[in-house]
């Protein structure tokens, strides 16, 4: 049965063996002519490369081996039912856009629920060599060998916070009314991260993340890394994000619940 | 005199000396509390840290020594004139909301005019430890040790195009209404990269990127990595953005002429 937190932490050198593998599949095609993109949507252009493939098999596949009777949710390859009541929450390349232009701002993510809620996540950059890790309290950036900790900033207001979202033109008309009272209050804004925004929030240099149309394995991994950091994640109404199983949708993260319910002020108009 | 560009080739040494200080300046400042900024507009935010003038200062302090004849234009310190007929534009730090943020995108930008044509290039980026130069038709990539040449992509046709800009909120109406006809004809639109986004324009991962508003310090490096890499750099009316002076204001950058042509159609309805 789940593990209590305090167990999980086992499993965070797991953890980091599969996003070493995901590392190992991915960046040899960063930038190269085989990250060419398959559009895996019939409405619209969802990219998807030999990278996200190869990067989700080699985490599966270790998975697999070490952990079968865990669940899987993968993007690339859907979802293994598991039988321990832990499931893993992969994105094998979160930003494949940001992969496919040639840009250190992808990241691999490895999230873990247990019991309907997100654990433990490592958001990695293979490129710049950055792994954002989080669990049971425990927020770590490794970089060239330093492993330090991390903590959210001290920005108190919505007027001096530091913004970002992915794409301001994928909300819904709704939704981007509330995301432009949100943008014309903070001081700057920053778009196209996926989630390295969310790992520069844990980091202290990004105050408040703001999106829509997420799905769980976007999410899982964050929500420990943000949370151990000193952050919060919720929905656009104020509720936590992974109560009774980890959401997509509309996910706001921020520093400190201050900033968090000056955005809910806006973005609560347009929530689902 | 103005030297011709076969003799400039002998000031990339020198050059990239400037970006070696600049980093060396910026780097420590880069995600620590130091990086605050202020701001120097009186109409809105437009933020200078101390990264921003020790970077400049370390490069305007080098070619006072070794180079009191040019003149110099740099962002945070302005115009020194010269005598020779050769003009160093340095922006010591372009995208200074990307190094606020703490995101790996911003860049030292040292670029040489000579007799009013931009003559050669350096676009740094410190964190990463990319180098990309360009002079007399020879671009590079120095990375970790490797130095590689840079070659623009193959794209074809705009809508197979992969966009850049720095910020869609930026333009005005009209240049908005010709820059949304170009994003909605192209592949993937990203945001938020500066001078970043040019570099990988010259280096094959991005085809096309749209801006307005550009300072010559900010344009200056960017034409000979671009050119020497085989892409094309111009005003929105496909006019060179180096006749008779680095040109600011309204650029457009891409691949090929073809792609080009393509985006002037709409760009050239909103051109100054």
């Amino acid at each position: 049965m789940a593990a209590p937190d305090a167990d999980v932490s086992r499993l965070l050198p797991l953890a980091e063996r599969l996003a070493d593998a995901a590392r190992a599949a991915s960046l040899p095609i960063f930038r190269t002519a085989r990250a060419a993109a398959d559009n895996k949507s019939a409405a619209g252009f969802d990219p998807v490369t030999e990278a996200d493939r190869a990067a989700e098999r080699a985490m599966r596949d270790i998975l697999a081996r070490e952990r079968p009777l865990d669940g899987v949710d993968g993007e690339e390859f859907g979802v293994s039912p598991g039988a321990s009541g832990l499931l893993w929450r992969l994105d094998p390349i979160d930003g494949t856009r940001a992969f496919l232009a040639g840009l250190p701002v992808w990241t691999v993510l490895i999230g873990l629920e247990v019991e309907g809620r997100a654990a433990l996540g490592v958001i990695d950059q293979p490129f710049t060599g950055e792994r954002y890790a989080g669990c049971a309290g425990a927020a770590t950036l490794a970089h060239c060998g330093r492993v330090e900790p991390l903590r959210v900033g001290a920005c108190a207001r919505l007027r001096d916070a530091v913004l970002a979202t992915t794409d301001p033109f994928l909300f819904s008309p709704p939704e981007r009314g509330a995301f432009e009272q949100v943008r014309a209050t903070c001081r700057l804004t920053r778009y196209g991260l996926d989630a390295y925004a969310y790992a520069r929030l844990a980091a202290g240099t990004i105050d408040v993340v703001v999106e829509s149309g997420l799905q769980p394995h976007d999410v899982c991994a964050l929500i420990p890394v943000i949370e151990s950091a000193g952050g919060v994640v919720t929905d656009w109404r104020g509720a936590p994000a992974d109560g009774g199983g980890v959401k997509g949708g509309q996910i706001v993260a921020a520093a400190n619940r201050g900033i968090l319910e000056e955005a809910l002020v806006a973005l609560r108009r347009s929530a689902n």
